[in-house]
């Protein structure tokens, strides 16, 4: 049981900015977010945590192998062009379980409302949430509301968690990408960040980019079809293209090179980021993911994709190396490098 | 995709209560609560819902029978007398899985936690979360961290979700409950939610109440294990005995009368509900369980239960009854009778 008065018993310095309390940054699913779970919940939880609480956990439940995920979603606004807080929590949720391999079958909602939330807003939010489970073949079947007094929530949050079965034989993450792996990505890069910074209040900007919100477990299945020994897949939600990049750079202790050209990106989102001073890379998807595979199976990876609907526009944008280990390179259009490094905090808060 | 336009398609009458918007008994787990599941979520989810989206939903997975749940926590103040936020985290959600007689085995953790909030607060709850789930012999697998700006949140929020394996042949579920059936409970009754009203802002009383916030699922294997056939398991949460029983009658189509000084309720939590105008029978419980049971059976599911250091002071309060269908019926000191109706909104908001 804890104390209720000895608070000063826990001291957790950050290295990555010295400051007692919760920053922006911290949920962004970048550095900040990393150093979160590094420096503070892992000894908080020391023994009685499994892992690295990555986004979704392979598990054995008596004869099954199960994969295990949960998000929360604080998207702002809750509706913007192409879907709905609904949508992500659905979709984020299995496509977190779709990148181990598994098949999603069932996925729990839990909502923290205000109070004096509208009701209509709330119909609307289930509606699309119920829209999107049963576009993905998942159940919704066990779920939790509370309410909290005005002014001290934002609306709706809702968080999902999903339990999906693993195949036998499917061994897909991070720590897998092997040096000479290409890397695939399944189509154009950034678009949900523009999307709903598009219409965000004081931001507001014509644009017909549309979120890419969609489920990515059949265009996982149609991958494995191939008979593919994939290595890594990988959803570029928060922190982007950029943040799975590293992810994978440093659970597998590999560098990562990619072309930037190669890099699928809308003329919309580069016209949008070059006018708002982002890059593309960081900017959030989903609906798109990348994938690591041993190079003889790049081929068939990325024409089974682009059979797909969902992977019309899958391209290989680069390579595992032996040389940078955790680190991620992109060679320029003009035949320069860079470094495209994890980003400390969030480009665009409440993305997802 | 939702439209993002057209909130008026969405029109939800909700019968309890003629509100447009959200107020704090739609989570307060009485009728009010069970109005939007009802009226809301489930007409918006329509067939990708499964069931009625109860507390633990049991569910094949491959070759396996598994038991998935999810609650928010959203308890003000985050510590109370007795425990914390962390705790309620794992075993409010530990005993929903016991509660349909699974084996608790994963928890997954989301926070939503608001900007400003003190690193220091953060690391206590975690580390109480941890030790918690340590104690109950969870492992903690998967994570996520959300962060709002401030003044859109109010520190911190925790979600877990938690999956556990049902053995062969268990049944357990409110809708068993049969004419004739012993109503028990496994001890004294209404603690937390005197515990954490004690230390709230504006009401601090003098107590020695502590919250009674503990996991269920080893007593749950301790009755199990007499043989008995175990009907209906609930764990008294928001809305306290007086919801839970409610439950029952409803989901049984039965009705349940209780002896109101059979009830076991200390002094203290006695003296703080009537200074306060309160109820016994509506004040949150985190480590206690109802058990319903064939007449056959109860004494050596009490004997079990009384030996079993969460289950000292359990005793039989009451029967199922075939009259009076979907009603709770209490049967007072002075030989009288009250109905004991579904709280319609929540006595204590933010209690758990």
């Amino acid at each position: 049981m804890a104390e209720t008065t000895d608070l000063a018993a826990w001291t957790c310095p950050l290295p990555l900015r010295d400051s007692p309390t919760i920053v922006m940054g911290h949920g962004g699913g970048g550095a900040m977010s990393a150093e979160l779970v590094e420096h503070l919940f892992l000894p908080a939880y020391s023994d009685a945590a499994t892992g690295e609480l990555t986004d979704s956990a392979v598990l054995p439940a008596g004869p099954a192998r199960i994969a295990f995920s949960t998000d929360s979603y604080v998207v702002k606004p809750l509706f913007f062009p192409g879907g709905s807080i609904g949508d992500l929590a659905v979709n984020g949720t299995v496509n977190d379980l779709a990148m181990s391999g598994a098949v999603p079958l069932y996925l729990s909602t839990a909502f923290i409302l205000e109070e004096g939330t509208a009701l209509d807003e709330l119909g609307m939010v289930a509606t699309a949430l119920g829209d999107a489970a049963r576009a993905a073949g998942v159940r919704l079947v066990t779920g939790d509301t509370k309410v909290v007094d005005a002014g001290h929530g934002d609306g709706i949050f809702v968080n999902t968690a999903g339990v999906g079965l693993v195949a036998d034989g499917v061994d897909i993450r991070p720590s897998r990408a092997r040096p000479g792996d290409a890397v695939l990505v399944s189509g154009d890069i950034g678009v949900h960040g523009v999307a709903v910074l598009s219409c965000r209040e004081g931001l507001e900007f014509g644009t017909a980019v549309e979120s890419d919100t969609a489920p990515l477990h059949d265009l996982v299945a149609t991958a494995l079809a191939t008979g593919a020994d994939l290595h890594v897949l990988r959803d570029p939600t928060r922190g982007g293209l950029a943040a799975s990049l590293n992810e994978i750079a440093a659970a597998a202790g590999v560098g990562v090179e990619i072309a930037e050209r190669d890099v699928p990106v809308p003329p919309e989102v580069a016209d949008a980021c070059s006018i708002l001073g982002l890059d593309p890379l960081y900017s959030a998807n989903e609906g798109k993911l990348v994938a690591v595979v041993p190079p003889d199976d790049a081929d068939r990876v990325l024409d089974a994709m682009r059979a797909h609907p969902r992977g019309t526009r899958a391209a290989r944008i680069g390579t595992v190396v032996a040389d940078h280990a955790g680190m991620v390179v992109a060679r320029t259009g003009l035949g320069a490098s860079r470094v495209v490094d994890l980003p400390p905090g969030e480009q665009l808060p409440r993305i997802c």
